[in-house]
């Protein structure tokens, strides 16, 4: 520290250092449950413009955020393929679904500039009190390893650099002490470093031009995602908000890479960038435009964190983690997906209702919760990146044609992009099992799987016959949801069953009357319950009274009053049937456990083993 | 004007005197199109709790509202009916949907208290620099004759006395010179009586008890709308937001009228109208609550105005013009529809769009458009009040049974429920054959109404086929609607046709060319063009130019991209076939004309009534 700055102490339960997308949903999912968050960034002001910008339907459908990203992105619904035409230059081959899942509300892409992303994460963190700090710099970083077992202590010492707003002089040291520290600051990741975690993966030789601007274009997909393959290189059109689009343009490395193999920014603009896709794009122009929103060179890179913790008390989160490609809008959701992974584990640590006992063990089926972290969430990263191979060649190769032969074809690529659609659309990713994905019972489920996120159902409210999705219910506050499915409670002996299951529930040996109690349900469970009795006949209030947190987590497997909306087939569509069972969901929505409804013991000895009693 | 107390002059294109819903909606209406507005209210605070709560689907589809009103409202979907029981008491007797009609996408009622309406239009007219004025009151108003048609002066004079916040004493008088007056100042309004209209109908024998509580009861259909007909009196539930419910008592006039007939408060209170409810529930129970949200006591009246206007310079709109029983949840609905039908008419007159020859003419078919308001609107309410008396005479009667053969019969109060529903919802009010309304050319769309709204439908976005509700363009923004459905124009003579029908109206004499142009759009036309070609084939800018005043407003009757949304069916279900039509909305929603597309000369004598070129 220099002589004449003081420096101030201060405690903070969780110390998140980077705030971007992966930092901030992080901060906001700790603040949201009542944890004592802070968060750092390096960088005077938030991101204004340009930076990730694409939405899969698994980001959308979670965390709340698809009230604003509906509001203020724009969709993609269609992905055009241009190929090389017999007059010279491109012409339309296809449109088809730019994703290629349909069992989500949300089956398309958004785009919104990271900076609005970011901006819906800040405006709820302000409401709670929660600002980012800003110019600040991290200096050191050390652990205390004799406590890092100790529940009570701050174990992580981080010293902070306050740097003046604009001339980024120093202005002050400060020493935080931090029970854990998040370090989620972006792919030259300072935490990383520190903690010599070494990314495995290597560079590529791909060499990316991007550009945001307003076009005036004659090109009739400029609002569709657009690949385009022509004789003169390789561009993809992705549509974004306020009129505005994003062309990806590949560059000759040659030409904006200096010796040592980085990119350089000096020999090259966004006209540059835009004169290239002019090539691409012919017989179709674009206009040049009276300024740039925003605009970057950048070499590929595929590599994954060796790991991504360190005495699971330091955790690193998003491209600290990982680096790929950006074409297949993988890297916010991603980054988004590794926070909440890890934020709802630390929230049950941090307030004691995840078994402190557990904090000792590493092994595949005993995990320290942030092992399951990483064991989670690098096996994603590793998948990604492999994707990300593939797709990369396939998009970058040359097209083919009768002086190409070995050319990528239109039907190989499309193959490619419809294959790895699961991927993708963030639908597909499934975690093996561990103490928190039990795959007991599964067939009492079987359209669904143990392991995957549950996906939406229209139902209706059973008090009120309102329409509602499950999923509207699902909300990542944290808590592990319980879902009851009840079946036709209208037959007297399928409601002797669910009271009696009931009052399992309530028996002191039970999960549900250990762990949590109506009054404190809102710290570790929400329960509701789904019945197949038909709207005109049920009571919502006919069902014992501990199955239901409120009047509105009564639903019904029924079509709604004017036959519109709601199905009736939840039931078969999930694979579930006349008796009923209980699906437990992880606070980010994946299926953990199945039971009976006769097997309230399954379910107490499932989250025996990472819940204590509070 | 009392001695010392100095009064101040201002001028206004707009006095609205008077902050509820009708108030309300005017000024907004006005300011968001750019008119000097301003607003004045008596009530030194805006109403927090209780008044007016229905919401009827023509509402929740217009104006913009929609977005706060399903995230802070309760939704209506089922109307339940419990009548006597063999037991004594009563049981549920039929479930039925709420609101009777399905062409709509909101396809029931909302409920929220009145404040939470007037907060959207409060909050949007603050972005725009608008305040409500309160408290206010109005000592004196005038019109000087000679002025009311010079379309630069201001003929209204106002007083206007400015109170003190808390003691409500005098602090200012201040005289205002309007261009108009807007007199939204309710049922006792000060406007109408200064001006000498009178009310015209008569009070009823109904006496009814409110109040808004939060219920702890075991009545299962507590959240559903009840109508409950017992052997002790009949009642009525309404849900309501954060969990509350309205309670409508129909008490006995004796108990609670004084010996002039009008309501005494003294001689009732909350927990007197539950008693009186608790009577009519049994053998369900209501608990007494802690507090009580709101409660209130009227005898129902059955009146509208002689007349809404004076002169075309002062209007009146809302309760002030007509009173009736709140059952039916019609009030503020009829108040904002009364005050936007005005609102945009004024734009247009005060903005110099609409032609100037027009004020001074009253035969059906040639108006002034401020007696087109009363025309429309007053005859709207005067059909309300029919469905008033019917509907109240039903509600109140003692119930059928072997012991009262007179009674109403479930049967016959079911029908009159259904029967009513377009009325109800909003949904089927026609305005009949003026300037404004020309039913010519109504074969060329056989299945919608001129002189109805137009319904909502499914389509896609040619650009980049994202599902879209043609009603999701049909903003209520003051600007007349052109909708050009081009037929399919993947069929080069049918795109011939449409290229002719774009030349036309690039034409000298036409009335786009002579009332706007494309840069001056935005103040009297928006134009849509809906073409019947597929998603596949269709480039949005093949189609001419001055069809369309943004990308987004090329649409396509399709099936979007996984065939979820959209239907490919909306030409058929309008009845228009494959040599299209121009369909002209008014700026409230309403189909005012229709024409072939090579009938431009219809569609420029329609406008040349009442626009003028600027």
């Amino acid at each position: 520290m220099p002589t004449g700055i003081a420096a101030k102490d201060s405690k903070v339960d969780v110390l998140v250092i980077g705030a971007g997308p992966a930092g901030l949903m992080s901060a906001f999912a700790l603040a949201r449950a009542g944890v004592n968050v802070r968060v750092v960034d390096k960088r005077p002001k938030k991101v204004a413009a340009g930076q990730a910008d694409g939405i899969q339907p698994r980001t959308t459908e979670s965390y709340g955020l698809s009230d604003r990203l509906l509001k203020e992105g724009t969709q993609l619904h269609v992905a055009a393929f241009y190929n090389p035409s017999r007059n010279g230059g491109i012409e339309l081959t296809d449109r088809i679904p730019d994703v290629n899942a349909t069992d989500t509300n949300f089956p398309f892409e958004v785009t919104l500039h990271q900076g609005a992303i970011e901006a819906i994460f800040l405006d709820d963190m302000r409401d709670m009190g929660v600002e980012v700090s800003r110019p600040v710099v991290p200096a050191s970083i050390e652990v205390t390893e004799t406590l890092v077992d100790d529940f009570d202590a701050y174990p992580v010492r981080v010293a902070l650099e306050r740097k003046h707003f604009e001339s980024e002089n120093e202005e002050y040291t400060e020493i935080v002490h931090a029970k854990y520290v998040l370090g989620a600051d972006g792919a030259h990741s300072w935490v990383r470093k520190s903690m010599g975690i070494a990314m495995e993966g290597e560079q590529t030789d791909y060499v990316w031009g991007v550009v945001d601007l307003v076009p005036d274009t004659d090109l009739p997909d400029v609002r569709n995602k657009c690949a385009i393959h022509s004789n003169n290189g390789s561009c993809m059109i992705i549509p974004r908000e306020d009129d505005k689009i994003r062309l990806y343009i590949q560059l000759e490395g040659k030409d904006v890479v200096d010796a040592s193999g980085r990119v350089d920014k000096s020999k090259a603009g966004p006209e540059m960038i835009l004169n290239v896709a002019r090539k691409t794009l012919y017989p179709f122009t674009i206009k040049t435009p009276e300024s740039y929103d925003w605009w970057t060179i950048y070499i590929i890179g595929q590599r994954v964190a060796e790991r991504y913790t360190v005495h699971n008390r330091i955790f690193i989160a998003g491209d600290a983690c990982h680096t790929h490609s950006p074409k297949a809008g993988q890297g916010m959701n991603a980054s988004m997906q590794d926070s909440y992974n890890l934020a709802w584990k630390l929230v049950h640590v941090l307030k004691g209702t995840a078994h402190r006992s557990l904090l000792q063990t590493a092994s595949k089926l005993n995990f320290h919760l942030g092992e399951l972290y990483e064991f989670e969430r690098r096996q994603y990263a590793q998948d990604l990146i492999d994707f990300d191979k593939k797709f990369a060649k396939l998009f970058s190769g040359k097209p083919y044609s009768e002086l190409n032969l070995d050319g990528v074809s239109h039907a190989e690529f499309l193959k490619a992009f419809q294959t790895f659609g699961g991927f993708t659309s963030g639908l597909g990713v499934q975690y093996a099992d561990s103490i928190i994905i039990n795959s007991k019972h599964q067939h009492l489920a079987q359209h669904i799987r143990i392991g995957r996120r549950l996906p939406p159902r229209p139902l209706l409210r059973a008090a009120d016959c309102r329409p509602i999705d499950l999923h509207d219910l699902l909300v990542s506050d944290t808590r592990f949801k319980l879902l009851v499915f009840t079946g036709d409670t209208h037959d007297p002996s399928q409601m002797g069953r669910v009271q009696r299951f009931a009052q399992e529930l309530r028996a002191p040996g039970s999960f549900f009357a250990k762990f949590s109690s109506l009054e404190a349900m809102h710290t570790v469970f929400d329960i509701i319950s789904i019945s197949s009795e038909k709207k005109e006949t049920i009571m919502y209030n006919a069902l014992p009274r501990n199955l239901w947190s409120h009047w509105s987590k009564v639903l019904v497997d029924d079509i709604d009053m004017r036959g519109i909306t709601g199905s009736g087939k939840v039931y078969s569509s999930l694979g579930i049937d006349s008796a009923g069972a209980v699906i437990v969901l992880r606070p980010d929505g994946y299926v953990a456990a199945i039971a009976p409804l006769d097997d309230v013991p399954h379910l107490s000895s499932y989250f025996a083993t990472f819940l204590r009693a509070c």
